[in-house]
């Protein structure tokens, strides 16, 4: 069970348990960014009939020179469906979006033609289909508007809402509680005594998670009457969400805290300790439908392994593609260590016109909490490999989108540039 | 007042009166992605005190070489400060995270070395340090933690609880109103009758500033008793939120209705008419604190129209930079327009290791939703370009983060590639 596994290894361990959670009805106004669970179909055409596109008149058959004369014989309210076909030489005034008569060839804006007592002469050239929305041009009825998989962007939220889609089935976000076992770390309001610190992991945590999409449920640091109070708590969260993130107690010299407590509760390991640094000691665990991920209290260590194990678990819950995109970069400061084992270092990515660069972030020891500022990305340093010198390529795993800055290439405002260079 | 302005004229004269909001304490576990209102700076040492890295033997000066022997003299409890100094020779049992006695030289694991009786003998090199961790070392009292202005991302977050401030002064969330002018526009619950559409806007709207960090407030769809209803409502509103999003009412044949609406409500117009495409038709205005941006209904030039000129608003209100990155692109598809005025085409851009590169998306009519679908770009066409072929380079601004595809470059995991190349 202590054995040693590899990154891929555990991850594939998580992959393989990880369920896909069930599916609710959220409102449209609450939906955005949600993950679609169901394929949508058109019901209807969009629009739903040859429209008008501007106020103005529309044509029957006849002449499209300027010049050519039309015979206005009424006018159709926006909401009027015409009983009438348009006969030759006919027109009849409609206003923008209003469902055009049968025979019509083409529409003119009123604004741009001659009408004199009910003749209009035309002052442009007419082309066929001209000011007219064709019905289904957007959207055929049938035709498949959304699938399922699909993050739900601001424009899928119009598009449900176009075809009157006011409730949409997605899947239900994950329930996350966060779990402090650190036998030092006191909460943040409280003042540490000598050999404690305050728990900077819980709120990193819950921050992380509800960037990945998560409801953050419980957030609890426990430092006394552990034994007692611990395995009620555990086995409760089991029963209520469907990830515990649990940190600290994953190293002692004699036993491992937070591995006991998930095996007295019932929870079933699938990995523990991963050759990787830092972070070296962790694992996770399930129970029935709920993950268990147990990470180190170093700070460092458990934001690497937030990234590497809990992200993975809260895309995949929900269907999106669990892994981080990855990128070739290149260092622009030396990172002097060796790697003995494999080594994600935090670190900060931008992309410029030259390719994407990487900046080792100052403070790496896995107990600072320096290295986690402006933390964008993570180097993946294969173990064996020397020291990281100024252009050295490395592969890196891209955190969240502050990697293109907005200084990037150019100014933000006003530079155009045009045509094949 | 009608006069047409360019983009960058009507955005600087909504950057020149969108008010910085005010700030509110908000709890750390809620604070993530807010910007910091305040300069953070260390109240203490972090580590507070030179501390243990390891379960060990605290040694005070001597030999450093394998073999070399130190007294143990006693042991301290992880919560004890020791009121003694470590005499040459002597060492003293410590924990992980325990404070180190005056005259510590170094810690060793007590694993990794010999202990009989009361006598250490090193079975491995020293050097002075080793396995301790400087008081001071990760943040120095007085230090600028973080400063003004600054996005809370998860490392800020862990530093705020490591410093024990569970509550940060952040800008308040905008308050953002959206409200659908759209004379035949009906809520996308209820079945359009001819010369009728669904309102498209209003949700994708605010899926939009919920993007942006706004707080919804009130979304509402005003089809009947229009002047009646709609004055009230606008002035009440104008009392409650920090933006009004409108949209539609921009153009009619002879009266601007959300121009008109506007003056009525005491509203002071910045702009009217500006000249793109799609959209030419839109404004905005200001009521004290209060902003008012006006957008056309039809669904393309809604989307752009927030992209211009809501973002930087609901942005530059927090204190965040307004403007969305812009990088330069290759087509990968034609675009056969002209443009006669300057021209935001809704595209899919994508960063591959040969460059950034956007694909027109199907559907550009305003009064299409197909262009919106997958949107995460606008190319800006300057007024008088040719049609777009393959392989022309534009300029394009980058909407949110999903240009960096998964396989953009390589498979997300296991590829590894080092070393200068």
């Amino acid at each position: 069970m202590l054995r040693f596994c590899t990154l891929e290894q555990a991850q594939d361990k998580l992959m393989d348990r990880t369920p896909l959670l069930d599916i609710e009805l959220v409102d449209l106004l609450t939906a955005s960014g949600r993950v679609l669970a169901d394929d949508i179909f058109a019901g209807a055409n969009l629009p739903p009939a040859d429209q008008s596109a501007v106020d103005g008149f529309a044509l029957g058959y006849g002449g499209r020179e300027i010049g050519n004369q039309y015979r206005l014989t009424g006018s159709l309210r926006l909401d009027e469906v015409a009983s009438f076909s348009l006969q030759a030489g006919e027109a009849v005034r409609v206003m923008t979006g209003g469902t055009l008569p049968a025979g019509s060839q083409a529409v003119i804006a009123h604004e741009r033609n001659l009408l004199e007592g009910n003749l209009i002469t035309l002052q442009e050239k007419i082309s066929p289909g001209m000011n007219t929305k064709q019905a289904g041009e957007d959207f055929q009825r049938g035709e498949r508007l959304l699938s399922r998989g699909q993050i739900l962007d601001p424009g899928a939220i119009a598009l449900l809402s176009a075809f009157g889609i006011c409730q949409v089935a997605v899947h239900r976000r994950p329930r996350v509680a966060i779990l402090s076992l650190g036998a030092n770390a006191v909460p943040c309001q409280t003042d540490p005594l000598p050999g404690q610190v305050r728990d900077s992991n819980s709120p990193m945590l819950a921050a992380l998670a509800q960037k990945d999409g998560a409801e953050i449920v419980f957030v609890r640091q426990i430092t006394t009457c552990r034994q007692e109070t611990l395995l009620p708590l555990l086995s409760q969260l089991l029963e209520q969400v469907d990830l515990i993130i649990a940190t600290g107690g994953t190293y002692a010299g004699d036993q491992v805290e937070a591995l006991q407590l998930m095996t007295q509760a019932g929870v079933e390991p699938l990995y523990w300790n991963v050759a990787i640094q830092p972070g070296n000691h962790q694992g996770a665990g399930i129970r029935e439908e709920c993950m268990v991920i147990s990470l180190s209290g170093n700070p460092a260590a458990c934001a690497v392994g937030y990234h590497l194990f809990a992200t993975p678990v809260l895309l995949a819950m929900v269907g999106k593609t669990p892994y981080r995109p990855r990128v070739t970069a290149r260092c622009i400061n030396p990172f002097a260590k060796k790697a003995n084992s494999r080594r994600f270092v935090r670190s900060h990515a931008t992309w410029t016109p030259k390719g994407w660069q990487v900046e080792t972030l100052p403070g790496q020891k896995p107990s600072m909490l320096r290295s986690l500022l402006d933390c964008n990305a993570l180097i993946d340093i294969p173990a064996g490999s020397p020291p990281l010198t100024v252009g050295t390529e490395v592969s890196i795993l891209l955190l969240d989108n502050s990697y293109v800055g907005l200084n990037a290439e150019e100014p933000s405002r006003c530079l155009i540039r045009m045509g094949p260079s």
